[in-house]
């Protein structure tokens, strides 16, 4: 590895989960993608988009998304960035808004991909472990001077919410910079969007890739302070966000109705889920996003993953203290969550 | 712009080739985009990739792709890195392979955009200026210590080409990682790939945006050693390229056919372009892209790209030394040759 510079060498691989080759013959529970399709309106879109003008390169202002989702959240355009999913949003927050010399700080158990982004740019980070009712108590970012905060909201994989209220009153203590990454809000709402006009210091990250079905599209947003934008506008590379990925995003933000369907039958199969796991005697997390992150009382999560992944469904387990005695389950369509209700019955009554 | 860092607040922004909003209203000859339309079958596989399953992640190693074109060149998928465009390899190569203290060169006039991506990465470099034939001499890379040195091959703005056998002759001499990128090689031929597998010190890269009419689909290519492929899959983003950029990559690199017209065709007007251009007394760069840099002995280079402005023809203006003298033109489809030709001859009489 004789050209790797230091950074590369010191990083840790983020391993995404398992994406088998034979995906057809899995019942794939493990990725939190969205069960269902994306709307027909924004796969037209994209097909009316497959035109000779993809010789030309994409608006590199991704002006039109901007627009749209400026007017339907009541925000300017300059507040918003599209990204090439909310993974690059967290990349240029890492190039461009931390010094090499900061200090940045996640709650653990969360997304391990803040730890990767965060060496892979060379930031020192701390993981501030949450406690056993797997909630993030904000004070504890208080308790050191960290130059950046991250938190999932809702978390990944737990699943737990913190009030926008609660958030507030962070900021008013906290003078470094909040990142709120909020891929999962839609499914229950509750957004902190409405704080970047108080605050300079708080960055919003949305994904397509959960509640508009697009994870094969790869786009994000990045909603904050006019200068927070300008910066990651003028750090980023210009073609950042392809022209098909930004006509796909448009029809999706214009397709409300679609997009409301999809929330309401994901939120009716999870409280299904819940119901029947709960009835299997499992615990389960309070969550507010498109999975459950639960534990059975008589097997150890990581023989359920196992024994279900034998059964081709793929659940997803993660190493590591605390978490390590949980299995994450995002929602799928009705028939996959009978047929893995199904599948844990059966594995419960052999232990 | 309070939390800026310092790499971002020293940056320059990267300015792209203008991209008026009426576009159609244009002549578009300034961002060496491909004026012919890309293949048929891509365009129909893109299509065909619109699908319910865009709800889930594209392949992370884009495993089809680094087949088709390893098969196409004699040499493993390991040697091979699909970017969201070879803008995002630069990133990647900035963020992973030269240290914050090193030093980087590339030869000037060249591709703007290395200057700001090095800098956006806190990586001080050198420019080392070309002599006026504007021809790149590989020994001023060996006049000082250099950790990376990034030409691009075919030069961009200037169209000249280094040689192979050049290329590989500063190998034997050349300790750091030489960065060759060859967005521009598919015009004319002459790719520096074969030399991966002789020297672990060398990156190549590619573009879908020139020779494959694809500039809007966002792909690139890194060709290298095992380890620098290793390097590049560790840094990246996860789900860096979508899926549907992942199907046009694919069958845009089967369908040869279609490409070795589309090279035809450009080769055709870049050549009729050349004549009427020295018939009018222009001087041309030789040039091995889709681009023809070059001036008129009796009108000002600023002037003429000014006055095309009006006439709604749009051709590339840089400032700075040696290149301000010219101007850069993209080779279009022959009616719209033969309209700046046209308006280029009323110009010139009225000087």
């Amino acid at each position: 590895m004789k050209f790797w510079n230091s950074t590369l060498r010191s990083m840790d691989e983020y391993i995404p989960g398992e994406q088998p080759s034979n995906l057809d013959e899995y019942i794939k529970l493990n990725t939190n993608e969205n069960p269902f399709p994306p709307s027909e309106k924004v796969m037209k879109a994209i097909i009316e988009n497959v035109t000779p003008n993809l010789r030309r390169y994409p608006d590199s202002k991704a002006s039109r998304v901007r627009a749209i989702f400026a007017e339907q959240n009541n925000i300017s355009p300059e507040n918003i960035f599209v990204g090439n999913g909310s993974d690059e949003i967290f990349t240029l927050i890492f190039r461009g808004f931390i010094e090499k010399t900061g200090l940045a700080a996640f709650p653990y158990p969360s997304y391990a991909l803040y730890d990767t982004l965060a060496q892979g740019n060379g930031i020192k980070f701390k993981k501030i472990a949450m406690d056993k009712s797997l909630t993030v108590d904000m004070d504890k970012f208080l308790e050191e001077k960290y130059d950046m905060v991250i938190i999932a909201n809702p978390n990944n994989p737990t699943g737990t919410y913190i009030s926008t209220a609660r958030i507030k009153h962070f900021l008013t203590n906290f003078k470094g910079l909040l990142v709120v990454d909020e891929a999962y809000i839609d499914f229950y709402g509750g957004s902190a969007i409405g704080l970047i006009n108080e605050y300079d210091n708080i960055i919003v990250t949305r994904s397509f890739s959960k509640s508009y079905s697009l994870a094969g599209l790869r786009v994000g947003l990045a909603i904050a302070n006019g200068d927070i934008i300008k910066g990651l506008l003028k750090i980023k590379d210009s073609y950042n966000v392809d022209a098909l990925a930004l006509a796909g995003a448009e029809a999706a933000l214009l397709d409300t109705r679609s997009f409301e369907y999809n929330i309401s039958m994901l939120r009716n199969n999870k409280e299904y889920l819940e119901e029947r796991l709960s009835s299997m005697g499992f615990e389960i997390i309070p969550s507010r996003a498109n999975f459950v992150f639960t534990k059975h009382p008589s097997i150890d999560s990581k023989m359920l993953y196992e024994k279900l992944k034998e059964e081709k469904i793929l659940i997803r387990y993660f190493s590591g203290p605390i978490q390590s005695e949980y299995v994450r389950i995002s929602i799928g369509t009705m028939m996959e969550i009978k047929k893995l209700c199904q599948a844990i019955a059966s594995i419960l009554e052999g232990v």
